[in-house]
């Protein structure tokens, strides 16, 4: 299967260059501050930018729920594009049930903007639903908003 | 989880150098000679030796039979080990339903022998005893003769 069938797909133009964008997708200290829909927060994360590293983020609740999730980086093009996956955890070792792979890309817009694409892929129609119930577009949607606010500001 | 619960794992001494075993794996004129128990044979294979490079066989058997593998690279360090998998196509798609990650580790054993290393390691029980009763240990093993084989005389 090599269409899109099971992808879930947020486009958007943000108003802030594609550098600011691709910092604070790959400096932690700046992906913590916008990754989660508030109150949610990011109290830990890693993001190594190398094929087979790691990608952790650590998710917490105003109730204190815990989320943490584990994968690694399956490609990256500096400034264009990031892709990884829960489906491994770092050494390719298959972990648990695979959710999806996550790509990210970037392209200038003109004017310091940039169109985002974020788009989530997975293995069946089943798991593609249960990602939209859960979700997908209002909170992905709530993340992109809070990335744009927090890369104008770099 | 990290641990090795769902691996099938097959180890041998090769009487054959590293250096040879290596090439057996990595050049597909190579392969094709060694990779399926005789009477199956490949008709055509690549083997790109980066991660998201694209892993292929075709299989056929005695009456007819095709069966075609697609996968990805996921880490390549040359001499020494090659892990691939069919949970991605390439460009890094998510394909079908995923049945392994598959890791080939060799080392000098001395005396121009090798230790070999095919490990096959799948996302759930249920997968592993799957590929365990359709053959994993004797196809894998007769494959490894083969493997030998070609290998010395090299």
């Amino acid at each position: 299967m090599s269409d899109a069938t099971n992808d879930l797909i947020l486009k958007r133009i943000l108003d802030a260059p594609r550098a600011a964008i691709w910092r604070c997708w790959t400096e932690p200290e700046l992906l913590r501050q916008w990754f989660c829909p508030k109150p949610w927060y990011v109290s830990d994360s890693r993001m190594e930018l190398w094929p087979g590293g790691e990608v952790m983020t650590v998710m917490n609740g105003p109730d204190g729920e815990r989320v943490e999730n584990l994968g690694v980086m399956l490609e990256v093009v500096p400034g264009e594009r990031l892709i990884f996956t829960d489906a491994f955890e770092p050494g390719w070792r298959p972990a648990g049930r695979p959710f999806m792979a996550a790509s990210v890309t970037l392209a200038d817009a003109g004017d310091g903007q940039t169109h985002y694409e974020a788009r989530a892929m997975h293995w069946t129609p089943e798991v593609k639903a249960e990602h939209e119930a859960m979700g997908f577009h209002v909170g992905w949607g709530i993340a992109a908003d809070q990335l744009e606010v927090l890369a104008r500001k770099l």
